[in-house]
């Protein structure tokens, strides 16, 4: 076989998916429009040459299923999302169906099964982009869909439960689309990194710990807006240097902590004037660790210091949290399986959280999950059109992908075990 | 005569010409508008009750003049701007005319006259709201009048010298608006603080000692935007963060040092997004001093520390210098007749610099000035409807005025004496 074929044939695949957008010069790919629908059918089309039979269920997932020895028998599953963000890079989701295809395609090409099915699946929709809901084709195969989500409205004011109907599926159906986990081994998602981590480890690929809890706020802060040149320093109350001292706390208390992150993305002052002392300041605060414990520490930690500032500067806090959500580990023995995969060809492995969430989120549910990470380049840049991967590392991921297929034994955990 | 009648009739008065506006509602009175020239026609008519024969100048300044004991005597000069800012308050600039013409009025009623003649003088442009440029009215009769600004165009299309011709006045004579300086004593401004330093020291009026220098910058900071979740705390360029530094520092550095303030009035992470770690900042710095060998220590210490943080950090600042201003001192005889004219009342005396602009920074080129500030109530809020102040404190400056008036003796430095 020539050099990076495998690579070659997925970057190859993800330069073609990405034509299938709504807004040409850039590629976005929201919930069932009609781009969306259009990549449903070339995976589709993808997944049958590769020997796999293929179904959509009622939430427009693109499920397709390599038998393996025996009919019926439990499928290992793997995946990710087929939707994407506005303007979006071309790996983020694509690359976790497009790489297992290629890989089932050498496999179908060898006429080599497995004592398992392996099961590829596009998920419809993880982003939330078109319904402000994400995760709705990964918590369908969950049977964790929110049935209440489907009187939700787009921005043209069609509702979740027409779009899927215009799409020729049956939203009073969706349960059916609930996996069965008694028929199910587990789920394993590669992805890419969409952050610096690898890259600045010179590594191909990583295995993810877990999928980091994350606690998100708004903060709105009040303070007395003043002349910037006739409110004396000691009698200000100054709303922007209250956030810049709580933003710099947040990003202290984050540092030299592992798999801790703390961020401000939002810092507004409206209506900011350079003559004018900042009377209003509004920013966001995003807190994530892949320990529920550190990351909740943390929190209080801020939260403290902020009341703290905030009763120094004599400044009025409003503070809203707008996201909780607890950690999501990943299988130990799928780990190991992982680690021993990449181990056979050579690489140093390399563990890290996932401080992003990914459909294995909601499939830990269902089953065990695990990820493989691939490197991302250009700093780690991604949901933006200059994330880029190479196909060396789409050759090497492929490979380490299918030692652990080939390798692959049922997950049963020491603790099972010691039962 | 009874309480407060001074104090009564100026805040009375002050009422009165906030009727002239542009916007029902609200206080808005810019250059030559209707309501700006209908202020000037209340203006002529208080100063001739007071016994003043009153003229128009060239850019529509308001010259009242009250003579002395002898025809043509020299004048001493006293006044301040009617134009205002957008949604303004009632008593900046306009207190400074009609506490003067108060005082007049009670001299003529007394039938008293001076060695020297005083001129009330409303400046007509102070502000710089219509055309951008500010000081208009009182460059205009300091001689300093950039008559290139004639071709500036407001938000209407109408060029600054059609606005003149459609108010009646010739723009290619503004250069006799200029006031002969052997005809001139001295210029006294009454102005509202627009701070909060009286007001936090119980004190009803006090002394500038010079008007601030200014320096002004934007910055334009560019990091690397990532993803607030996989972008571990390490390999960040946050230019939020950065930014956050670098305010804290001109905070810091600004701080404890009598006549120093330092000011963030802008602050924006273009785009920010809770999850998103900033890639770009952007933000104003406003420093200014009473001394400007303290302003430019305090600037370049600021430059230094800036240039540090963003090296630290690994942030690319782009700096533009938007104004520099130095400082414009108050006359030290003229300080020491008003502490005189104060102490008279037997209220304290406090010196203070004032940091925002005023029409007797354009003044200084003419002729010897000073200032004497009135307290802000309401935290020293200005520029904005919530401003206020007492009748209490209009009579009490109206006492202290007049007792400088009532004294004064042609200002004759030291530094003259001496030589």
């Amino acid at each position: 076989m020539p050099q990076n074929v495998k690579g070659i044939t997925i970057m190859r695949r993800a330069d073609e998916l990405a034509l299938h957008t709504e807004a040409p010069g850039m590629l976005t790919r929201t919930f069932l429009t009609h781009a969306h629908q259009g990549a449903a059918a070339t995976l589709t089309e993808w997944m049958r040459e590769a020997g796999m039979h293929v179904r959509r269920d009622a939430v427009g997932n693109v499920i397709g299923r390599y038998e393996g020895l025996t009919p019926d028998a439990p499928a290992l599953l793997t995946g990710s999302h087929f939707d994407t963000v506005k303007n979006a890079g071309k790996y983020d989701g694509n690359l976790g169906i497009l790489l297992p295809i290629t890989c089932v395609a050498e496999w179908h090409r060898q006429g080599r099964r497995f004592p398992f099915a392996i099961e590829v699946i596009g998920f419809a929709e993880e982003e939330g982009v078109r319904y402000k809901a994400t995760l709705l084709g990964s918590r369908a195969i969950a049977g964790k869909f929110d049935e209440s989500l489907l009187d939700k409205v787009d921005e043209q004011g069609i509702r979740m439960r027409d779009a899927i109907s215009i799409a020729g599926f049956d939203a009073t159906t969706i349960k059916t689309a609930a996996f069965n986990p008694e028929k199910v081994l587990g789920f394993v998602e590669v992805h890419i990194e969409q952050g610096p981590v690898l890259l600045n480890e010179h590594l191909a690929v990583g295995i993810v710990t877990a999928i980091s809890g994350a606690s998100r706020f708004m903060v709105i802060a009040t303070g007395l807006a003043g002349h910037a040149g006739t409110v004396p320093m000691n009698l200000r109350r100054d709303a922007a240097m209250a956030a810049a001292e709580i933003g710099l706390y947040i990003e202290k208390c984050c540092s030299g902590i592992p798999g801790l992150v703390g961020t401000v993305g939002q810092f507004d002052v409206p209506n900011g004037a350079a003559n004018t002392v900042p009377g209003k300041a509004i920013w966001t605060i995003d807190i994530r660790a892949e320990s529920d414990d550190i990351r909740l520490a943390a929190v209080n930690d801020v939260m403290a210091k902020m009341k703290e500032i905030a009763d120094r500067r004599d400044i009025h806090l409003d503070i809203q949290q707008t996201h909780d959500a607890i950690s999501v580990p990943c299988a130990k023995n799928l780990q190991q399986q992982l680690a021993a995969a990449i181990k056979k060809n050579g690489i140093p492995v390399r563990y890290l959280p996932s401080g992003a969430g990914h459909d294995a989120m909601a499939i830990a549910s269902l089953t065990e999950v695990a990820m493989l990470f691939v490197r991302c380049g250009r700093g780690g840049i991604s949901h933006h059109p200059d994330e880029i991967m190479t196909a060396e590392d789409a050759e090497l991921a492929a490979q380490v992908f299918s030692n652990f297929i080939e390798q692959f034994a049922h997950p049963t955990t020491d603790h099972h075990q010691g039962q």
